[in-house]
């Protein structure tokens, strides 16, 4: 009779099992030219240049085992940093995971996680490369991504001028919405709640609008990952400029206002101020005509920080020690 | 009167205030063509080909915070993703870092962590280039080394063949002597015995010998890691082969064979079995003349597996979930 032991986890493979495991899920991508098994991956970049970026995920700080599964850890995962690489105009070629778990894990729990870090990655045609396993209380997943600027100049955040438009691409709030019903318990029991919460579960990064606002001509462009506010905060920093929006210009989604109206929140608050969607924020010269894929929200002018024009709103965003 | 409060930590001055204290600490490297502040880095790539390699380092796993200062555990985290770049044949260019740390962190363990890392990485031309920061209960690090092959295929584990020879660069056994001491607690007033303890807290990896053995010609090589026996049976697997060490041939060094004396210990088992030196093991064809550099230890016959010659010893080596 199997009690405790009926549910097969990392612990029972082993280092190398788990290893094994992990990268027979793998497929094979053009741009990974050596994949895992040896000391390092070789990642093709054809550019000469490489763009990189990395990030650190906790259990308990950016997810929870018992709200996300690992096949939406995976996914999360993989895309806050495809959706920086994306950010700087560049084409994601592959990711690597550094990769924390207890003894203990569900073997179910790891196949799933893997299986969401590769369907995300092929979302861009991206490969998982490699990666390096170690035991830990928590899950911890450190995720760097690799891309290639197919010989454009990276767009940076400190491009940006007086005169110029701000525009974004992809979802603003709908994560936080989905992060307020849950904290709050509420019954997400619609289709049109369910998508909040599975923008909270998974974002869905607009990708390839990176690399056509580089095409386009952007003078600047970041992921929103802590809030439009506090994101675009960090462009007119850089940028030596002031970026005025117009609340009135931003399409609030249609679940993020009914999740709002069920909390008696305030749906522009969380399309402002809240991260992890990871929209593209780019800001373009006057002249270029951009495609649909942009909504303008405001205006570059003279000045210093961000400002929000007949409305007061919290300029907070999140700060991860304060 | 300052009590509780007079040491400065990382809590104090805020992620962003974080960011910007570890940012001024990193010099500008030419490999580095953007670095930290932007979505992500930007890195120089002229083979056309990038090398890349991550591992994820944790306090009380990896290091402890009583045993290594934050200067020695920066060292030893950047250093051990060098030598795997190195271990390929390549050149690192640049390392991106994911950093966990609670909010109580002294600021001067923060700051002796950067130096940690700059320092390692100037050992080998390469640039810390970004990275991320986030809080954790427990010091936790995420680093990524990034490398040009330079032209040059890269050597991987596999191309072992009958009648190669098999060679080492750099220490053996020093780390795992200098781990043994600590561990038993044991008094450590001689010099001799501070350099194997100084090993443990920081390897000192043979880099230049890897694009070195690249260009003689290697015909497979690794970073030793998890031992020398656990390491090259992953190249005597992945080329079908056997490897075959004379014992006889390793020369011990002499800090560890007075450890092992402290202790009651077999010097040799540190040598055949501690990893955390990262060490080169390389395979050259016989014809290959090698520079004093390289040490013969044994031979490439056909088969499977190590085998020690004239001597039985522990195989065993670090599985991360046994």
């Amino acid at each position: 009779m199997c009690v405790r032991r009926c549910v097969i986890t990392v612990g029972d493979l082993g280092e190398f099992g788990v290893i094994n495991r992990i990268t027979e899920r793998l497929p094979q991508v053009a741009a990974v030219m050596l994949g895992p098994g040896d000391d390092a991956a070789m990642i093709s970049a054809p550019d000469g240049r490489v763009v990189v970026s990395t990030d650190l995920l906790l259990e308990g700080r950016h997810f929870r085992r018992d709200w996300s599964g690992g096949y939406d850890v995976g996914r999360k995962a993989a895309a806050q940093n495809l959706a920086d690489v994306a950010a700087m105009g560049a084409v994601p070629t592959s990711i690597v995971v550094g990769l924390g778990m207890p003894a203990d894990l569900p073997l179910t729990w790891l196949d799933a996680l893997t299986d969401g870090f590769r369907d995300e990655c092929a979302v861009v045609g991206a490969g998982v490369a490699g990666g390096d396993i170690t035991r830990c209380d928590l899950v911890v997943i450190g995720v760097t991504a690799l891309g290639d600027l197919g010989g454009r100049p990276p767009v940076l955040r400190s491009g940006a001028r007086p005169g110029h438009v701000v525009a974004v691409a992809g979802r603003l709030g709908y994560a936080a919405a989905g992060w307020a019903l849950l904290e709050a318990g509420a019954p997400v029991d619609s289709a049109v709640l369910q998508e909040v919460v599975a923008a909270h579960r998974r974002p869905c990064p607009p990708y390839a609008m990176g690399p056509e606002a580089a095409e386009l001509g952007a003078s600047a462009m970041l992921d929103v990952s802590d809030g439009l506010l506090q994101d675009l905060g960090h462009v007119a920093a850089a940028s030596g400029v002031r970026v005025e929006l117009d609340p009135r210009s931003f399409a609030v989604g249609e679940p993020v206002a009914v999740a709002a109206k069920e909390l008696g929140a305030d749906p522009l608050e969380w399309v402002l101020t809240g991260g992890e969607d990871h929209a593209l924020a780019a800001v373009f010269p006057p002249e270029v005509r951009l495609p649909p894929s942009w909504q303008v929200v405001g205006r570059v002018v003279a000045g210093e920080g961000v400002l929000v024009r007949g409305r007061e709103i919290s300029r907070r965003g999140w700060d991860h020690f304060r």
